[in-house]
């Protein structure tokens, strides 16, 4: 299977890399400045480019989206709008423009996070956005074309971010990048469509 | 108890102001063009305005917020924009610019919708804005300061709205409007906060 990955040298992309080039598919890394290829998830044109570029693939699976931690009384229309451009829009862009170019049966992963379900202080920003790409996701699973299914990973914090993390998570388990990997490879190699595949 | 109404001659707005009167309450009528106040809820300037206007109040309510509705592959840039700002960012500046002038032990109510649960086709922009609205209001209540209270009001289609929307939602059970006011007085007039009160 030729699988598309963005966010590909991140903490969680490295794992899903791994985990899909040991079972024996190929992998085409995609990063805003780093990784084989190069393209903005936030601009639609940069994404288009890329996909006509590499022309045919299986899947397209995101690891990557930047959201605000502020607090609430700080989150203002800066942080919002870099919040809902950098990991929801970014995310609906980066399928929707790959629609024409998918292969039939193709799937999508993205990708939310715990605090779509569990809060922390400064996490508005990423509960809200979490909770628009799991929506978006049930969406567009009932309206794709060509057999395409989509599918989101919403891992918890992972072992190895706690040094930079761990402060902001209190009593949150972490769990290790390769546990979160294979959630990955349940959405891509499996059947399912429409489902959020929680790792915590 | 003094209650600050966005949206007020819509729909929800309309019942819900009823049935605040009815109870005693004072209800000030804001809307984008109507009410007894205008304000444009996407415009932070024009918010603080209003409630420096107002000076002091118990309850934000909102009733109001505009999505796109399309199929998937006609969500464009400009649908996705009008739908953020339009029903989840107006909801959630509504909510910041008034900390500082709302009562102690005040509360805010959003509006979400059943699309959050159940996506209907054309929906897509409404799922995702429904649940981050939610999802904001979920993580706001462990931040909001001043012992301020948040919840999010999801109601089905109305019954009143039947001959407009009806086609849209096959097999959803309309409510009154009047059902779904009495779940907005729920979270004004009582005291739990980081709730959905979905009404279907």
């Amino acid at each position: 299977m030729k699988v598309i990955l963005f966010g590909a040298t991140g903490a969680i992309g490295t794992q899903v890399q791994k985990a899909l080039e040991t079972s024996g598919h190929e992998v085409i890394g995609v990063g805003r400045k780093t990784g084989r290829y190069q393209a903005d998830m936030g601009d639609r044109e940069s994404l288009r480019k890329l996909y006509q570029t590499i022309g045919s693939f299986d899947a397209v699976v995101s690891a990557a989206g930047e959201v605000a931690f502020a607090p609430l009384e700080r989150l203002g229309a800066e942080e919002w709008k870099r919040s809902l451009e950098g990991k929801f829009l970014g995310q609906v862009q980066l399928v929707q423009e790959a629609i024409p170019y998918i292969r039939e049966k193709g799937s999508f992963t993205l990708v939310s996070g715990i605090l779509a379900d569990e809060p922390i202080v400064a996490g508005a920003a990423a509960t809200a956005v979490n909770r628009a790409i799991e929506g978006f996701a049930l969406a567009a699973a009932i309206e794709l074309p060509k057999g395409l299914r989509i599918n989101v990973v919403s891992p918890t914090v992972l072992e190895e971010s706690m040094k930079t993390y761990g402060p902001f998570f209190p009593g949150f388990i972490p769990v290790p990048g390769a546990k979160v990997a294979q959630a990955f490879l349940k959405s891509i190699l499996g059947a399912q469509t429409g489902e959020v595949y929680r790792v915590f």
